[in-house]
């Protein structure tokens, strides 16, 4: 990895979500805070501003690529906005601005991210735990031109380590 | 609608595809054509050319948005070519560029395209005699918010009945 | 070229112009019709619409390439829609969906498409005789990476011989 | 400004420059840094990753948003990287992704950029000291929709002074 470069992770998600479900995104962004990873996301709410709260809240750096204009349009949480003014075509950037994405739940705007992670062969962590693609695609390949499939995560506790094996694999690269 | 315009329906599907599916594609070029629509595709190979030889064999029009940059590096079929040079990322595009979007086939491509074609609340068409994300979808909705789902057309004759409904409702709007 | 394709040109300028510059705008679209070439636009009102119609009404076929989002947002001469829902974003692709790109006046957004014309090495031409970029750049080159400038046509009647000329090279290309 | 958010300086400018051109981007850069702000560039080499040494050597943030695809094609001096894989498409979000835009010479893609940063009402500083379009376009308006200019600093002194004010300013918001 280019030695100044910090390890990202990419937390994709919908911008609505009950409470259990942001419970489990706040509790994510702690743990990427606690590997040493900067957290980026799509800068808006729910599963994003969960996300952010919890790596904040755990000393990590926070990263907001939105779909908005101005600098200020993002979430509370993020200490970094990269403004893309080009709506939901901004996906395609969230879904490959991590050296591992992880979804949490998530609709159809979550989905175009998981093609695009796939596409440019970004490792896919999803938790089946919560309602969404994230449950509907664990444990399945996007398409035949990858020998993998996007890893089924059942719990934080797997999510976690899954997450720490491919961090350490990335930082000695 | 307005006056000039001509109605439009996508084809989304991947660059490469087996015979049987690419007969397929190229017949759905002919219906499209007949029923008096344009057809749009990425430009590409495989289910794009086959659908564009097939409407441009009879008598429509075909346009294609590459991801390329160059003004012939499109498919032999295309009438018009507007290249994006953005990659992938025009399938933010090609997902939502026609008044109907229909499903042939389908990789992780055909699958940014048709969560596009959701978020932007386009009808969905999706050939679930074909293998891939027409086949993994049809009868499905992508998220929850829309009260419809993607259709399923089990046959080409299935798929030209809710085509020909569908182009006729949005010409009378 | 492919065979099927028909020449394009692009005609880039402001949403808003006075009267004068939307006559000038108009003919530049009959003209690109009598050539046999087809004309795409941003779609949108002032120079776009003069343009459009022009063309529109001399029999010509006119394409659209919006920053919107619906089929129907756009303006009452296009043929056919193809809608980006990326806001300006869409400037790369409208300065470089031409055979050739025409500058008929111009703000800031005309300005960003004339660097997408150059930067992906489309002919460029200038009608010096309206107010705005294409009179501020006409006769210079953008920067030093090309050898040739954006073409000065002071007149109607010059910028219908250079496109004549650019026309005959690319259909015989 | 929100709360977390960390005031953003984005510098424009071309991936190939002469010796002094690149010493002053490399003070820009630790200007940024002793400001307190971040550094946004386009992640490439020339003035991009002159400022961003610059930046990272005098302790300060770096964030890459690149044309590329992998997490790893950015240069050696920023911290985190958005790839958008979407060529000179990213150029629309470079040009807004600051609190205010520093342009450093340029050619056809900063122009691009500073296009964006017009239209998308960012403050822009041009250093006139330097060819390129920082030069040509310094002290004038880049259309007539805003009412100031593209601000005319001919030294890293006036640069230097503009920035500290406007970044006050922001802060204070």
């Amino acid at each position: 990895m280019k030695k100044h470069r910090i390890p990202q992770v990419a937390v994709i998600g919908s911008s609505e979500a009950d409470e259990p479900t942001l419970r489990v995104a706040e509790q994510v962004g702690g743990i990427i805070a606690r590997l040493g990873a900067a957290l980026v996301t799509g800068g808006r709410g729910g599963i994003m501003a969960a996300a952010s709260r919890g790596c904040a809240e755990a000393g990590g750096t926070v990263l907001a690529v939105t779909p908005h204009q101005q600098m200020d349009e993002v979430n509370d949480y993020a200490h970094f906005h990269i403004p893309t003014a080009m709506g939901w075509a901004r996906n395609c950037i969230t879904g490959i601005a991590g050296d591992v994405v992880v979804v949490i739940g998530g609709a159809a705007g979550t989905l175009s991210e998981i093609a695009y992670a796939w596409m440019y062969d970004r490792p896919i962590l999803a938790l089946s735990c919560c309602e969404g693609w994230s449950r509907r695609i664990a444990g399945q390949p996007v398409d035949h031109r990858r020998s993998d499939v996007v890893v089924d995560c059942p719990s934080l506790k797997a999510l976690e380590k899954e997450l720490r094996a491919r961090l350490a694999t990335i930082s000695r690269r």
